[in-house]
């Protein structure tokens, strides 16, 4: 009774005996529609409590991995060049521990500043990328770093033919044009996902996944709703695949839980997050990083 | 003008005609997460008065029917012993008049006093069980009497090989490994159901709902949605096949209408009941109970 | 900056340089059950300005076309008579100046007095009919002009084998019973689409989509949702299809945004009504009215 | 068991023993902003099942007098005409019976046909009216009968200086210069009620509330919220004094429940209507008709 | 970065050092109309977050005092024997280290446990009932332990005289009736708080704040809004006479945040429970219990 | 029928004639806590619509003067900097124009960029600041432009004696500290205004209203309620008495139309709006700037 120590998520183990460590990054600085990921993480974390530990599609229990849960990052609102440092630091102390980062957003452009850490450790990542759109401007409303140009600074980092977009249905005329020289992309459905395992097999990969790639019929907790996604079963299947490849760092991003009053769509993030994090801890059982 | 009458939901015959009983179990005392269940009977009946009374699906008209509606019953909140003392009453009454009970819940817990009531004029039935929860639970949360366990309870009844469960997808590990010995258990979906009515044909069969089993997508309004359901379509077919079986009780259970403020997780109830109690009566119109 | 001049949904060419015109009927006057879709223009055009003018679907732009925007109309509410005029005689001006008009409601009723201007100058035209209702009671609660009876109405104008019904899951036996002399219809599902655009190739064809043909899990913004209806992809290939029909008019009517409190049954509005207006333009891009 | 009756609110007695009669008329066709009035009488009786019979404001209990709930009337909806005729004629035998008619709305222009029933019978009536807006617009978007002109219908069966208007805060110029002439106006507050009590006295009353004449603080469920109106603890007030008149009819309208998520707005129209209705009963007590 | 500790609240000293203990108790068990109490202490904390330590009506800031807390009870649902002795024995171990317990609700009926802990510690004690109803019930359908009941089961501890109710304004005739010869009560305000703290100096005192005392205008997040109560400033007032007072034990309870999208009902529950906290401590500060 | 022109507001005459521009700034970038002022102008703008035009209150029209609607300004999101120069160089331009500025936010800190622009024109300017919180922070999670700092930033320009603060209730303490040597602070209430408005007659006067200076009761539509604030007709009142001044820029700022979903505190910015712009047009009309 002496101590108000809260765990969060049943990540309950030391950080440095943990395998892989989940954060958040409540950060929506340059959602030009509707904000609201910056809830995503506490929404998150309040219904992670009611989730079951075992996972009945992959048979696989949280309680039997080591897992830390190392809070929510605090940001600086209105500066988003100090909101990305603050994350890349974040990113770059758990994977210079040989942890792998995990992520919660947060608006899609989180996901720079932690995949900027994992190359810098990892220069031959390679990238999956699960969304409803391209994100490949190369500036949005005159902004360099934006939720919309997020993957093509990635791409700045990384180069041609490492990074892998599916379920992809939103985005300029530009965006596709451009897409076809620089990544591979896979329009609406996410059905060459086999493929694109097989190429990645034995390779280090970074996994991003932009929750709308799902369809608002499921998720409807995102400022944009794109009709057209796929449904819950095929992301539960793809995520059983991504078992066979190395993760070396993973996000999921995109939750704005005020916009589903139902709870369904937070019910969805942290079914997709116990999901991934079984995927990447399990599959990497007897791996090294 | 001398009589302020209504008559719900289209069942207007006279109790002593009825071959069908309706009533509602507004019941939520268990509820670990977020309750609601209680508004499930009245949110029913308010959107069944738009509902057409014909099934295009079957091809069968309401008014064609003799069906009663007995209303809801009132509880004491606070006391569960009462509560389940005074379901299984009413349910024993219905039944000892030889008609079929048809229960509205409330949380899932409302099915045992209700199938004992069922078991105790008919021990031979069989239960088909649709839900994304396993319900096998030992107790929850100290308890023995909880929407968590109640289909274990119903098994101390029944004994193994009587109950066939149907679109499970949540529970402990220990629920699934318990089922392999006790119950039957198709997961995630519910294509099995040929095998399971070939095997119950000329049985009798009690059927309980929970509505959870339904993706969330199309039925939000519960208090633990689980995504990875089954869709509309594949539940109005299982009611189609249902009518070759002999069904002498049913419910149908877990509608929280506040949780989806558009109304479609209550016109799915109306529908999904709609359906059910034709199949029941027209299924069994030249048999004897 | 001394104009305050809006300029609707990317629509803002010139009126006469326009091919089609797009205008609301925000009329919910005759909704017997939950009122609302008079918000449904006033909805669209908010969203529509974070729409992409470009469809990855058909792999054409909006801005590639001349396209106006006519506002909304105004109505007296409580008078249908007088609304009903209305929109015949914005509908008429339209039609007479040689444009493509498309209607945004309301409900359904406003696509009598649209169509019967379409039908006065093509009076060959044909009906495709998307919907959940049939819409085809004689009268609805004493009165002819119905949201309930309002292809009935239209098919008093263009008589039997004349009207496509599309997706019909709902109404009362009799309704059902008169189809099968008077219209063609197909109940549940739209699959048979092809069959139709087969029939209908090189005829004027008007298309009307209540919007509640979709199911409710991804269009939950209506007054009556019946589940058990098609999916967002489904309709996009059917709009996909309709490009090989000379289209002569169309409306999408039965948005009701205030029972969607997530905004997608609205994003879901904004794209079929892009789609359909891509379809229509692209469609008839080499061919004379 | 052998009678599904159901008595709302505590309204049981014998239609013919009654002294009040209450009854809906659940019309909004002329509501040009937002409709949603035509849910009100639901919503009141499904709240009023929880709310106490006994006032201790008044030391009265509805349970000490006897009163009939007529239930709600049924209208074929978008056509005003007709709706208004079943009222008239509604109120007409409830007066006929020398019963005191008691509507709940609905919007205001519900008001004029029980008015114009009540004036027949009484045509030395005054009326007292509380309100936020004038309604006293000759017409309002060209049509004569609306919600924005009933008291002007009214005042053309009564005349001048037979009307009370209290409370009024929101018009259009014209109005509040035409009241001068016709009828008594306090615009903003209710302060001067003593006066009008006094001008009053042995005379036949009708009262018409609309709720929106609260603030919007305590009553949000309107369709046009009108800040700056009196509080609750003010109208209770105003009812207690009200025991003083003879009480002919009386109505009280507006609730449009869907606007207010919280439930507050039923319960302070259930309230009202609690206390007005013993305010009438009891105040008459020993008076003739 | 090796810890997950969350200190909830800005109380975020060591137990032994504290000098009060907050604690919630997340109970909505026998809740009749509508539940949702347990979602309050969740809310509050959650909200508190944003709040500032620094209360400008008292000039106190919660840095300056040694606060504790102890976190949410985990209650059995469905079982109400248990919880409150779960209540009781937390309230008692609190007591028994000198410190001032403060509860946060949950349903009414968790005061019972808490203040039968004080009780035996301090039988001389008097309570202070803020609350719009009477809860004066001998028992509620058909149980003893009922949030309608509760101040009657806490006199039965202390007798009568001393207990003082303020703001109460529903109840059944019977509990007015009875209060008159057992407990001190203010109908409807809480003008006497005066005459009440003249008579309680130098006494110990519990205080229980039930929010709906206050007029739902400023807190409609509560499952019975009974409009009509006192406004926030009148709150803060008696707040601040309180500290006159030896407090040796409070709760504030009922905020269901549900009802209330808003956040308002939070806001207010925050602001009054930092309040109340800075009274107990700040006015006890050179005495000793 | 040829141009799609919309005027917003009322507010239909030309820019060149016009005597007073109102513009929105739809900013909410620092906003740390709940974001959602962006959607305040075109909230606001849409209500608009069903207002009156005519003030009871001041007995003023607004098409008795002449007002331009100069649209809402367009940002790029995430770039505080650029956002701020943006707004500056819209309100220099109408202030060269020898119009007055009249702008609608967003959140508060949109004013430090609008005030510097009058600043510049009329150095000699007062402020008149009603609101909840201090703002007078130095800086506020290390950020100089924020929300919660934008009147110190003010009084950066101004300086001492410049700056008249009302009904303030939230805040550090070091900000209540600060306040006495460098403004004027009237905590929790209005009631000095009198003296205020004696100070600076025949002053130029810019005044910045923060909607969250009202009670949450009348206007919960914001990201951090503040029970405890002035009502409505204390507001009304407080504006009628502006007119005796000469103000040379306004603004209204912080409503947050989403968390209110009675739309209330939507009509409520609009009422406050229509009686500011009417105060400050007919209360100028014989002055020259």
């Amino acid at each position: 009774m002496n101590k108000n120590i809260i765990t969060y998520m049943g990540f309950e183990d030391d950080y440095d005996d943990s395998q892989l460590v989940i954060f958040g990054a409540p950060f929506d600085g340059t959602t030009s529609f509707r904000p609201g990921t910056r809830f995503g993480p506490t929404s998150i974390r309040n219904e992670f409590y009611g989730l079951e530990t075992y996972s009945p599609y992959l048979n696989e229990d949280l309680n039997d991995y080591k897992l830390f849960d190392g809070g929510d990052l605090d940001f600086p609102f209105g500066n988003t060049g100090k909101v990305l440092d603050i994350i890349y630091k974040k990113t770059k102390s758990i994977i210079n521990n040989d942890k792998i980062p995990f992520m919660i957003g947060g608006e899609h452009l989180v996901t720079y500043p932690a995949f900027k850490a994992v190359f810098e450790k990892h220069p031959e990542v390679f990238i999956i990328h699960l969304d409803a759109h391209a994100d490949l401007r190369d500036e949005y409303l005159g902004e360099k770093y934006s939720h919309a140009s997020v993957i093509r600074r990635c791409w700045e980092l990384v180069g041609d033919a490492k990074i892998f977009q599916l379920g992809i249905r939103s985005g300029e005329k530009l965006e596709f044009l451009w897409s076809k020289e620089h990544t591979y992309m896979e329009k609406f459905t996410i059905d060459t996902i086999d493929d694109v395992i097989n190429k990645l097999l034995n390779k280090k990969v970074y996994i991003t996944i932009d929750l709308d790639v799902l369809d608002p019929s499921i998720f409807s907790g995102t400022g944009t709703p794109e009709p057209g996604g796929i449904n819950f079963k095929e992301i539960m299947q793809l995520i059983r695949k991504i078992r066979a490849l190395n993760i070396v760092g993973a996000d999921v991003v995109e939750l704005s839980p005020q916009y589903d009053l139902s709870g369904v769509s937070t019910a969805v993030a942290c079914k997709v997050i116990r999901e991934l994090v079984l995927a990447v801890v399990s599959g990497r059982r007897n791996e090294s990083i």
